[in-house]
This record gives structure tokens, sequence and C-alpha cells, in this order.
């Protein structure tokens, strides 16, 4: 990341301006997602709830938010030799059609065993794949070899001050749809979307409360706090599979000095919030985007009455075998 | 039928003032749905498709613009005896829903073989539950029997020209929306919303084509229309299990006069178009709702380039279970 730094001078935390100058940069780029609402969830909430809808967002996920962030922040010559990434998620598919935009190439590393749906969706946006073991270790030396091997810069998924700029823009369009919030919910996994949406809120409506959402399978968000320091992701296990990764260095940081609580949900919790979702609002999500509700239904967080906001993550599932 | 028609002297066929008329009446009461677009698929099908989207209406479908609209119309006298009809759809929870509006007791007739969500749906909304037995002889000697013993109005959930003029709306609002269209496809069961969508669209844009859209194994409005007769319901196979009914004395006449054709759907189609609907648009759609979709992909209309508005009819349909 040295180098990357290096040729970014940009890469200090982001702050209010930054959050905007990421939004006038990707708006022609991505969607203004709508904000629901949905009577029947209000009434089993007690809480009147805004879901600020990613899944409907370009590649079905918040992720593009700041993947565009991240390619267009590039300079030129740094932008000409690609970016690159190693994900098997919702960031590859972002970060190839983020490069696709500038018009670079973007350089995806993925492990051999991804499921051809999610190798298609990154080839659609004309992005070029590697493949490699699945194994942490051998993720990250195969994206070291094409960053060798292109000169490309390495995006990575949340530990980046661009991107966590750009997550923070979803946060920044629920408080100008919506202003008088008392609280927002977001997931947590490597803290990207979480990071983003504190800078947003504290800024804009330094009154609500921030709560970010874990499963209780991957509590390691709550145990950092706790310990005050990274602790590494468990055994991947719950199925809200956008949520299994560990925070990073940039967005431990602005998590322990902004966020009001981490809560947990259990995954029986989180099936049921997405069946809610599911069959209530007639949407498609994926189980992280789930585990906000599932903390609102089940944790006492005194929202009662309350204008509560949540962003749903994104849509990406499989939909012939929904967990619920 | 004939002691409700000498209730209801406005038994005649609708026309774009009643439909209006239907809009007035019902609008305080249910939702405008949004008309969504989406990219990929328009790619797919080389138009330019406008989905209204009734799959977010109240009761999960545009059943309850009929219903609420059937209800309203009822003279006090009549309506203070309530309402009845036997069916285990969308229809049932959809007249519970309007009769709780209007404060009037709604008598649901339903097969003690009903799934127990479709039951929780109707008592949810108030409506009293007569169990009988799944044969539509007893179906209909059962509500006939409710109907004798409180007096309550049958609102057939098709065959009654205030439920087609209540359905028409949606394609009215369709119009107000996106006027220049060259082609409505809406999905034909018992033909309520096809009438009411012809009803529209012929009065407020004659030019733009009407195709009627069913399922090749529930093609018997399509036989009708061969015959010049209504053709009898074929053995419900088709997943498209909203559209297995026959048309009725009153929507036939409409359709044959004013429908430009009728298209067939193949099962692999309608489930290839569900799914495309679930994973791009990220919207839950029953699979009735997928059909004119499957047409508009796999039968030659001629609309490539066109601007073709497709009526997703509800949303109502086993998560855990989807077709796809």
């Amino acid at each position: 990341m040295n180098k990357n730094r290096r040729e970014n001078p940009m890469d200090r935390r982001p702050d209010l301006d930054s959050i905007r100058a990421a939004h006038d940069r990707i708006r022609p780029h991505v969607h203004r997602t709508p904000v629901l609402t949905c009577a029947a969830i209000d009434g089993l909430t007690g809480a009147r709830v805004f879901f600020k809808c990613e899944n409907f967002q370009k590649v079905g996920a918040f992720k593009v938010r700041g993947a565009v962030n991240a390619v267009l922040s590039l300079a030129d010559d740094a932008a000409e030799r690609g970016v690159a990434t190693h994900s098997s998620g919702n960031h590859a598919a972002a970060l190839a059609l983020a490069a696709r935009i500038r018009g670079i190439p973007a350089h995806i590393v993925m492990p051999h065993t991804s499921p051809a749906v999610k190798c298609a969706a990154v080839e659609g946006y004309g992005g070029q794949i590697t493949f490699c073991d699945p194994e942490q270790a051998a993720r990250e030396s195969a994206a070291a070899e094409v960053v060798r091997a292109t000169r490309a810069t390495l995006v990575h998924p949340y530990n980046d001050h661009r991107v966590i700029a750009g997550q923070g823009t979803a946060a920044l369009e629920l408080i100008e749809d919506v202003p008088d919030l008392d609280a927002v919910l977001a997931p947590v996994g490597g803290g990207g979307l979480l990071s983003g949406t504190l800078l947003s809120v504290k800024a804009l409506r330094p009154a609500a409360r921030v709560i970010g959402c874990e499963p209780a399978l991957a509590d390691d968000a709550a145990q950092s706090l706790r310990e005050n320091r990274i602790v590494t992701a468990r055994p991947p296990t719950t199925i809200a599979d956008g949520l299994r990764t560990a925070l990073g260095d940039k967005t431990f940081p602005i998590i322990r000095e902004f966020v009001d609580s981490i809560a947990l949900a259990e995954e029986g919790e989180i099936r049921h919030a997405l069946r809610l979702i599911l069959e209530r609002m007639k949407i498609v999500v994926e189980p992280s985007a789930a585990v906000p509700l599932a903390v609102l239904l089940n944790r006492p967080l005194g929202l009662r009455g309350a204008r509560v906001g949540i962003i749903l993550s994104g849509g990406n599932v499989d939909v012939s075998h929904l967990p619920v």
C-alpha cells in the first residue's frame, strides 16, 4: 500500500467535504436509490423506519459508490495503468464497472472456486479475471503479482479512504431525503459502509445515533471495540456472507471514535428479518442487508417511536436458495 | 347475481368515466405504485420497458383496486349487510381490506386446504373466514349459504363491472406517468385486469397495442377468442397460479372487442422471466406477474425499439420456494 499512498496524496481521513466531493464525482455514474417505508414493519418495530435501498444500486450494492469514487480520484498517470483487487464479492463487480466508466483496465483476482455467476458479472463489466487458490494468502500473493506485473493501483474493498468517502454518500442522500432521523443503522463487515455512514451522519445530524449491526457469529467489530484493537474475523459461518471480514486500520479508528454502539443479531433473527423484507416490502436483499432490521426487531435500543434510517446494503443473493 | 344486480343499478360496462370515478374513489385507500425501468431488461428485450409495480400495492396485488372500488360503490343499505366472496387468493385479502375500509363485515369462504399464511392475511384484515371443501361446487354452495344467511353482497374476483373499473386504474396511472407507450402487456386469468387495462388504454392511447399474456398451460383466453365462446379453464398445472381461471361473461366481451392479441408463454420462459425480475430488478413478484415479460422476451411481437408498459400484477409468492 505504500506505493499507492505515495501516488495518492489525498489519502487522509475523509470529512464531510470529501464525502460531498465524492458525491459530486460519482453522481453521474450511480443511481440515486429510493428511500422506502413499510407500514407493516413500522408496526412490528414500533418505529418509523426509512430504508435506503442500495439493493437497487448499480451492481446491486452500495460498493459501487466507493469503487467509482476511488477510480475517478486517481491521477491520470496512475489511472492509465489500471486498478486491481482480490475479491469474490460485490467489490469485484463494482471495481470492474468503475474502471469501465473511466476506460481503464480492471484486474480482478478471484478464487477458482467462485460461483460462475460472480465471474460472469465481473466479465460483463469488462473486468480481467486472474484465478487463484481460495486461501487468503494465495489471494493476496496473486494480487501482489498482478500489481507487480501491471503496475495497477490496488483498490481495497473497504480499507481505503477514497472508498470510505464513497460509501458515505449513501447516508448523505438518506439524510437529504429524511433530515430528521433519530438513528441510523448500518451493517458492519470490514467497516467501509459504517465508517462512511458515521462521517456523514455525525457531521450532518450529530443528534442521531449510529449503530453498527453485525451477526453474533461474526462479532469481531464488537470485540474490537471492547478490546481496543482489530480482532480478526471469525470462521465464515454466518449467512450474512458480506459481513465476515475484519475491520481495517482505516475503518477501525473512525468507528471507534464515532459509533454509538455495535449490536448483534442471531442467525435466526437475520433469517426472519430477511423474510420480512422479502414478503412485506417485496424487494430482494442479501442476508447482510437484513442484519440491521434483525437488530431493531430484537435488541432493546430505546428506539420506540423514533425515526430510524436503515441502509439496505445490497441485493445480490441466490434467489433459488434464499435462506428463509 | 340477480339480486345484486338489482341492488347495483350501475352495473353496466365501464368506460373511461367510470374508471376515472373509480380512481377518485379508491385513491385515498390504495398506493400509487411506482413505474420502474431496468437497463438490463431493456437490453435483453430490445424495447424500453416500463413496469407498473402492483407487487408494491396494498395486499401485494392489483386486486385491491377492484375490491375497494366495488365495496365503496355499494349503496349504504347493501353495504351494511357486508360483502362475501369465495377465493383463496389475493382477492380474499383485498376484499377483507376493502370491507374494513368501509367498516363493514367481509365473509370469506376459503377451502380448508388453504395455506395458513393466506388465512392469516384475511384474518389480519378483519375478514371472517368460513371454511369449505376445496372443490369448486363446494365453494360456490358455501358462498351461497353465507350470502343467504347474512344477505351480504357477493363480490366476484373479476366478473364484476365495478371490479373491472377498479383494475383499470392501474393502466390509467401507468399512462399518466408514461403517456407515449406503443404497447401495454398484461397477464390474463379471469380477465379483470386485462379488461380494465383495455378500457383505459384504448380510451387514452388508442394507438397503443394491448396484448393479453397467459401461460401456454392455461391458454383458455386464446382458445376463447378463437372459438368465440368462453372456454373453461384447463387443469391447474401452470406455476402462474393466478392465471388458472376462465374468463367471465363480463370480461370476455370486453377482451373480444378490444384486445389486439393474446400471446402465450411456456413454463420455462415464465421461470426465466421471473428470475430476471428477481435478480436484475431486485423486486419480488409472483409467477403470474412474470408472464408478460416472458412473452416479450420470446414471442415475435414487433416491439423492438418500442416503449412497452408491463403490469406486474402482484408479489405474493412463497419466498422459500421460488420457482426459479
